[in-house]
């Protein structure tokens, strides 16, 4: 039997043309996937059609949007996790099941390396062979942009040479990459951060400086995942996309950053994810009301750290599952519903209510009923600062 | 010569009866100091008369104002300080400096006692004791609402009963408290969590939702000081009363969230700050193009442990001052300008600008003149991966 | 039916007191509870007896020896608990085992009120009375020592007085805690910091510095827990015992300390904790051997905030909890062997050997079977020193 | 003029070697650059004249040991800085340094390239590259033995071919690394991590087992930084040579351990750092009695994050610059003397004494003096575990 070589698929002219590129370097039968995690566009089927055209020996597609949402979306909302505290990881989020179902065919197909079409100065590189290093360290990675310098001039010279049936005269002023989770785009004229992103690099969402009328939506959780919406019942894949039409719709979730990626560089980056920002929002407020205080600030850290070692492709790492186990834990009581008002690109909470509250009327009230103890006080303010006192009395000595 | 007591004297009800009741109650007289944070309202000398006729034998007033944007305002905006990822510190920057003057006037003076008029329920009575514990740790303290138990209905009554020169009539139904960087409202019907804020709710910022024009503005840093608001040079305490107005016009910086107070408690707050979020959002911009990335990973972790330490009373603490160290060393280079739209609620950076920034557009660019070797990514990546692909090997296993 | 208070019973003069002081002051039946959690000296039988005898309307004694091995100790162990880098937590792990039994016993004998005899100065009240909020928040709590000011010469008076079957003549110059875990002392000389201690403070280890043969000892973890000692099974208490013998007997675990107790002062403490001093010595060990990196460094992080928890009295809280789940992850591959020399007061490693070992001798060596492709590490280092030298360029500008 | 590469001179066979290969493959002419931290062996200029004799066109030495001692071992100390809380970062700290030279020489001399002679799958190839990056960011590097796969045996080979002036009969079993601070140990048969190590690898240290005298030494610390031994006046420089001395004729500091590699794999080292152990410990135990509990606390963290990048190589970063600002601000009053003993293998503190003291006798004694107020206590407990307490009550709703 031939050699293998399972490639990560998208359908364009990159990938399309890697098809017969590896096959006749390497001499392997080269066995495509392409994995739908709710970035739309093309029909999948029309995909599977066009790997084989372009010379695969296999061509997989597969829906796993639900296990995108459930698996990979759910924990990155349950650790609000926003790199730089801003960005919810949405292309990092993806590449580890991209990279799941990349070994899942590796196996199934008898292939001993894989393939990617990612550029040597990105981040997802890394989370492509880490991943992979990870759940197959026995397969070998061939990243032909990276470590060939394939360029898209040599990949339409390629294509129209073979005549393979990809229509290279598209070409997106953007490179984009999208999913249920948000959208990426990066782009010439936003090379210069001090240049304005301009209405035509979105798509998610609407132009939040547009008058219209706000929308109110209520969102329930059962343990830090979302399971209605405004009383109707829904999978988390439904919760993200209905918020990514509503909050969508009226501007939420657009961001402008200029981030550190794991190469060591700076890179400006336009984001949209109006669902993501929207439970996010949602889901940190039902914390704030429902996880004790000190649980709440080491969260933080948590989320953080989990944040950084997702965007820097460790997924699979030993680190990130335990940091897991400890926001699994931590979601035991995010149950309630929060009321927020989607407007003018702003997502805000207005209304909390949950059985598992620690918010406590009768100790929070300067009204009737107050049941606080303020003799208390005196004491805990006293040996509180005591440290500090102390410390104070030694640094004011003559 | 008699014992003497400094009181943190506001002008309002409760502290104008409390100079009378602490010199029946000790014997002692009455030192009242009242102190301009940039609160608006009366005129400081018709503060100071009041005193007087109520019964202090000094009464002291400070324009702290420029004090308080320089040394408590500014740290905090290096710190990027938010409580709970939220709240920029309204109330607790401002307790520290007031305790500072009130030990200042103990001394001056010839007073052995300071005295405040917190409830024995919320966060400040500890940032005033555990504040002059810090400043002046032989200092006594009466805090006649927590200790005696003083409500409205009492400080009323004694205030008819001798006469005192205030009107008892103007009830606001929130409880309030404000100053340059930012307003506090707690009130009665916002104590069920579940309740929206109403408009008459807010004083230092318009209806983010009414239609207008969007405002832009440059802001100009230097060494993480804000020096100019578009071109125009300004002190810290002019940078932050100009985004309050301009800011707040754009209905920028409200808050409604549920917080974890030191005491042990939940409570429900509504925070107005447009100055202080829009100043942060873009200092922390323009740390993301200035500071290398271990470093601003790093200082995330040293932003929140400040802000707990300053919401929890430890602003003269050791530990706050030994941070203060670090985030001056971390703002060499945090120069440049920040080009902002302010707008719907909205204050969103859209240009950077820096002599000091890391962004390389040469190793960025995906265009001509990238000088990124992308050779080097190769021998990264796997490194980076292998101690996750070692795990992966032995959890593997059959 | 009367009130009921159950009291933490230790058969010594101080709760012996308290039984009757109690039900005098209080009207109470008094059910005391004693909990042998290896302190060694009296029989429980003679304890529970002494309890009837001083009042007590019912004494309850418990074997929780394994209890608090199982429960108690194998957490401290597993998280390598070391508050201030060196106190094993001795004391601060056994009151919540306590606190567990005095809240059981209030709800079989429907008492609605607990009492100990800690001081007001120490960390135990604390464990003592956050532990029952914990566990049980509605009783309510009696701290006579400290809220009634006894003294112990108050205490001999009414045993004299009442006649009570109490030796009071023996009094130990020291203050002095014990457990399976470990031996806590304080003593009036010793409260000048100046002072060493003297040999007769020690009990549970012989004097290191005296010449004796060296003693080999291999331990056996599986996923963290120790199984074997020398081949032998053992349980935790087991191990723990034998360890406390044969780690003792070499003077090992021998700490003199300067340490920060949560009501805000510095005291000085010595301990004795041979056995867990081994034990944890031989864990970080082979955790070393079979943590990944990132795991290993996020969980030292971990370990610290889980020993300020518990020493601060926090054993049952909603973070402690989390950080147990981080925990018990992280101990999935702790298994294999430890062998370590015990002599002259060093427990020292010179042997590690598991089937999960992340150590690989192939890409460790130097010698012939190298498999570390050396090439791969050019691009690493130029691509980790990155962000580095971009800062550099813009720091040395002219 | 020619081209210029300055190597790192060590004197031996390696950098010998590569003196007159890196002429022959470059054509450059070569600068030789020794110096001397405390690592002992041969003469200064011994070393200076055997690189003219391989071919230096210039070789330059330099003691500096004192700069070595003041400017790393010194922040070293002050951090309390052990990776994995075990190893004092020995050659980690003196890279920086070499480096630091090298920078200068490449200025002095002409240079536009550095070389060293690390392997490729050490953690030294990083801190020179890394280090040469931040002082000299246009600095070329060439790294013979990992990039061109020098071996010892080409390089006797070419020695011999060329008869260099170096005995390439004397081949210590060990690779060894030394200087002030330290000693390291890697070998073949400590490969096998089983495998317990024998007295013949020790140098700084005497057997700990053997039976002698204890050794009593007082350390007098000004601001953290060692003064005075036994009261004499002392340099930073003497007091580590001193307690390398005294510290090491008990057998102090021997460290055998697997320790985490930055580029990915676990390696068994053997280190010997008497004098560094020793003054850590008496650091340390100054801090804990002068140093404020937040401030301690969170000093932890910074120390270990400072580590993990002095470790990594990251020595003149950015993030370590600002951590060097909070411990330089933590060491303000680390003042004061400790007396430890030395004996058998032990260091032991066993006397403090500080006018910087935060330890207060009045306020820990339980005896005669306490002025401890101990009724602040109960608000103190209850507030303390109010949030515990009140998400007990949530978690155990019926």
């Amino acid at each position: 039997m031939s050699e293998r070589v399972v490639l990560a698929y998208s359908g364009g002219l990159d990938t399309s043309v890697a098809i017969g590129w590896i096959a006749e370097e390497t001499g392997a039968e080269v066995v495509a996937v392409a994995v739908d995690v709710g970035q739309g566009g093309e029909d999948l089927e029309m995909v599977r059609r066009r790997a084989l055209e372009c010379g695969a020996v296999e061509a997989v597609v597969a829906d796993a949007r639900d296990e995108f949402a459930d698996q990979y979306c759910l924990p990155a909302l349950q650790a609000n996790a926003l790199y730089m505290d801003r960005y919810p990881l949405v292309s990092a989020i993806s590449r580890p099941l991209i990279v799941k179902h990349l070994a899942d065919a590796a196996k199934k197909f008898g292939a001993d390396t894989v393939s990617h079409g990612c550029t040597g100065k990105g981040n997802d590189q890394v989370r492509f062979e880490v991943g992979i290093g990870a759940l197959a360290p026995d397969l070998k990675v061939i990243a032909p942009v990276r470590d060939f310098a394939w360029t898209r001039e040599k990949a339409i010279a390629w294509a129209e040479d073979r005549k393979l049936p990809i229509d290279v005269s598209k070409k997106s002023p953007y490179s984009i990459d999208q999913n249920v989770w948000g959208r990426a785009v990066e782009t010439g004229f936003l090379e210069d951060i001090w240049n304005a992103p301009i209405e035509d690099v979105y798509s998610y969402t609407q132009d939040p400086a547009e008058p219209r009328d706000a929308d109110e939506v209520v969102i329930t959780f059962d343990q830090g995942v979302p399971v209605a919406i405004d009383g109707e019942t829904v999978t988390v894949l439904q919760a993200i996309q209905e918020l990514n039409r509503r909050a969508g719709a009226q501007g939420i979730g657009r961001l402008d950053m200029v981030e550190d990626r794991l190469v060591g560089i700076k890179s400006r980056e336009i984001y949209e994810a109006p669902g993501a920002i929207a439970l996010i929002t949602a889901h940190q407020e039902l914390e704030d009301v429902t996880l004790e205080r000190d649980l709440a600030r080491f969260k933080r850290t948590v989320s953080q750290r989990w944040g950084e070692l997702v965007y820097d492709g460790l997924w699979f790492s030993p680190l990130k599952e335990a940091l897991d186990a400890f926001i699994a834990d931590s979601q035991q009581h995010v149950s309630g519903e929060i009321r927020m008002v989607l407007h003018g690109g702003r997502a805000v909470v207005n209304g909390r209510r949950s059985e598992d509250s620690l918010y406590d009327f009768n100790l929070a009230t300067y009204d009737e009923g107050d049941s606080f103890d303020q003799r208390l006080a005196k004491g805990f303010v006293q040996l509180w600062g005591l440290p500090s006192k102390i410390a104070a009395r030694r640094d004011q000595r003559p």
